[in-house]
């Protein structure tokens, strides 16, 4: 049975500022089914607040307390471990950082930044490093579907970089971090047995949700999704469907089990 | 018995236009010892004929058949395999590739590309890698010592991110490829066994050259040396000196065995 579903963001929703057909109904059509939904992003390019108006602006009515990103997550770890944030991020993404104040450690926090990704960036950071900095990385993903409809570089090959430099190991805050996906269980209080993961990254949301424990991981065919995805990382998805809407009609077929 | 020496150049002879104190000399004293000496460098940001140059300003005579760059390796894999390059390189360094002509297909080749090094320049690399391309390294280095002292990101970091995003391995032309040492210790007819190399690099120079068969492999506490690199990396040096001048001290004494 199922009592709870986790939905990714871009690729599974929209595509930049474009729904994914089918997107905002098959989210209505979940609701009404009774099942609580959380929505877990690795996007890294804005802030909450952001992504929430995106979402109303797709037609989606998604509250705070539903949407689980990897800055939140950065945000409380930085606070139980006392650290202050080197910041190699996307410029839109700092609000979400505020001020941290003064704070023990350094600790060098790596998300999608883009353009920001100049060669002195890494530079800096990697030197922070080396002062004794930890490695967080907001997302390891290695790519994302550009405006162009193109693969561009994502947030991971930057921290495999600084990681291969620097001979330290990054903690992955947001997907495939467990962590990440238990929490967003625990705040609707589902256990992973009767979770449900839908995402069109089969390393990150699919082995990722699999690997933490969810009875299932839905690949999509939209986004980033590249024909032979599903057979590329292991485990490979519980199910690959064409879309949203399809993955819908498989929950809630499927959810009395 | 030692029959040929193989020295780097960055970190061993000079750093940046500084020399290293004995280092001129310590050449001429190989030299005067009846050692073949060949030079084998990382260094990809500057073609051979401006390391040639550096060297004479230095007041080391070298020939240019003496001096191993990744570039001249690149330029031979090219011709063999008809490849046109995709060049993330150091804008100094381009002159050394000149005109490949027509050629079958495409290879992206990375070196250390610095302030090239952006983030439309990594993605547009890695989009000719999704399209096909092979993956060439001049040089997997993870650091060089910068003009400021410090470590900087050479282009071993990049590299890494490119393997990541593409999934593809990247085919290593310089240092630590057995290939190229032995190339440098063919062109002198020098067996491995007879050989030793000096460098300041415990993983491209002295793992690398112990990998590739060589008698034995110097680690000088100069350049990018930092204490306890004799300890990090598999095969250790056969022994760790001071500098070059320790260094030819060493191969001197040793050379008839």
């Amino acid at each position: 049975m199922i009592s709870g579903v986790l939905l990714d963001l871009a690729g599974v929703l929209y595509d930049g500022e474009v729904p994914i057909p089918g997107g905002a109904e098959a989210v209505v059509r979940l609701r009404d089914a009774g099942l609580p939904l959380r929505f877990v992003s690795n996007t890294t390019r804005s802030t909450k607040q952001a992504v929430l108006d995106q979402l109303a602006r797709l037609g989606l009515s998604v509250r705070s307390d539903e949407l689980f990103t990897p800055a939140q997550a950065a945000r409380e770890w930085l606070s139980q471990h006392n650290r202050s944030p080197h910041l190699l991020i996307h410029p839109d993404l700092v609000a979400d950082f505020g001020d941290p104040g003064d704070r023990a450690g350094k600790v060098v926090i790596v998300g999608d930044a883009g353009e920001a990704f100049t060669y002195s960036a890494l530079n800096d950071a990697f030197r922070v490093l080396v002062e004794g900095a930890e490695l967080l990385a907001l997302a390891p993903n290695r790519t994302f579907k550009d405006a162009d409809g193109k693969l561009s570089l994502d947030a991971g090959p930057f921290v495999t970089a600084l990681e291969f430099a620097s001979q330290k190991q990054a903690l992955v805050l947001g997907k495939p971090s467990s962590a990440f996906f238990l929490s967003a269980l625990a705040s609707m209080n589902c256990p992973e047995a009767e979770a449900v993961m839908v995402g069109d990254d089969a390393e990150t949301d699919v082995a990722g949700a699999l690997r933490a424990g969810l009875a299932s991981a839905l690949l999509v065919r939209t986004g980033k999704y590249r024909a032979g995805d599903e057979d590329r990382f292991r485990p490979g998805p519980t199910v690959t469907v064409d879309d949203i809407a399809a993955a819908a009609d498989w929950i809630i077929a499927a959810r009395n089990g």
